[in-house]
């Protein structure tokens, strides 16, 4: 591998400079870009001019950088979670005309969930969740569907702890986090009012292909006593997509799905 | 820039193994990843492990290899097509109801559309667009809106050839694509009878934040004597998409499309 003199290969300075731009941080001086990615100015300068070269990054009018369209063609033309994204869309878009809240697709990276589609709408209830953002597994009903059917190893770390909290409803303690993976697994779906914000409710089902949980498909509506109501379109859109995902394939846990509501 | 002994750059070499993936080929050997990135299968390799290390890439159970979650992520979460993307997959959810064919949305990107977002239904007509896919300024429906509303420069380039053809309708002539471009910006949208394929036509129409065309919404529809009438919901989405963009902007462009179907 090509290491420059600092002894820090050009590919992970690049994925530094890459990781410096977020969703609040689209567009970043050069400078901003240096202290965000901790490299020095004229490495910084260097190889942000070498990467806008290749379309990585790009320069607006203003000689600020940003995400380059090339980019994110070339991420996103054989994005490994694009079948999936394209399939959900779909009923996604189905289940956003039926309940009118939004509705988002969540997969497990890391010890974490990253959405890797929303819908939403003006006017919906308070919403933490960003395409390519993240939400810890213990808080987001999401994650509690992932973690629930994740292997044993990854969710007794993430059980270990620390536990994000963000009320007084998030299961950030151990034993309870523990119980409520049991009822998700017994239920078949999770359901979360105000783990993240006291006015929201999360509820999301497993998205299986096959017999594997491969996303969890997720609601957020106002948190109210008609919140427990949209579980029933959100596991029927939940079954519709593990059906297209994989028309003929067995389905151990659309069992538990259809029985979880009764 | 830290060069290794080929005398061509990390970062070159990076995305030239990025390149070797595609719509058709999401997962590679590692031998079929240095074939079609023209690298030696040592540099290859080398790189490869590294990129795997950052998430850039990922190594299924087979040990072939496909473009890494966090890659993805990288690119779409500061994505410079975000805002663009999220704003308009509400119109073409509409649209997608409302006329039931497939919708998409293309952006210019060098001297091609790449199309960021498309929907689309089982038992649609035929449609060679995909997301994060590409097609030629003179033969799409996108491509004639985005060239009418392009700089002179560029427009001249494209129509000096040149021109790709797909069929004995495609405009791969020069006189007859400058006419159809005014035609275009006259009526305000593209209509395209048969010329990507015989059995479709392709109808879009610019999307304007304030004065700048940035992008263009498609419909794919059959190639029979009702095409012409989807024009009208599709200008209705393309006004209400760019009403979206920039509510308070100056629309010097909509004049052109609302008075187009009259």
């Amino acid at each position: 591998m090509a290491e420059p003199s600092g002894g820090e290969s050009v590919i992970t300075r690049a994925v530094r400079i890459l990781d410096a731009f977020g969703p609040e941080t689209t567009v970043l001086s050069l400078s901003e870009v240096s202290r965000r990615a901790r490299l020095p100015l004229a490495t910084t300068a260097r190889l942000v001019k070498e990467m806008t070269r290749h379309g990585l990054l790009d320069r607006d009018e203003h000689r600020r950088v940003l995400i380059g369209t090339r980019m994110w063609e070339l991420a996103e033309r054989a994005s490994p979670v694009k079948d999936l994204r394209e399939a959900a869309l779909q009923h996604m878009g189905d289940l956003h005309a039926v309940v009118g809240h939004s509705t988002q697709l969540g997969v497990l990276e890391g010890e974490e969930v990253l959405f890797v589609e929303r819908l939403t709408a003006p006017g919906s209830v308070v919403n933490v969740t960003k395409i390519a953002g993240r939400l810890p597994l213990n808080a987001s009903s999401a994650g509690l569907v992932l973690l629930a059917h994740a292997p044993d190893g990854l969710r007794e770390r993430v059980l270990r702890g620390p536990l994000r909290s963000y009320t007084p409803h998030t299961l950030d303690r151990e034993a309870a986090l523990r119980a409520e993976l049991a009822e998700v697994r017994r239920r078949g779906f999770a359901f979360c009012p105000g783990h993240i914000h006291p006015e929201a409710t999360g509820v999301a089902v497993p998205v299986y292909r096959g017999r594997r949980v491969v996303a969890a498909l997720g609601l957020v509506v106002p948190n109210d006593e008609e919140a427990w109501a949209f579980s029933r379109p959100l596991v029927l859109a939940g079954l519709a997509l593990g059906r297209a995902l994989e028309p003929n394939g067995a389905r151990t846990g659309e069992r538990v799905l259809r029985s979880g509501l009764r």
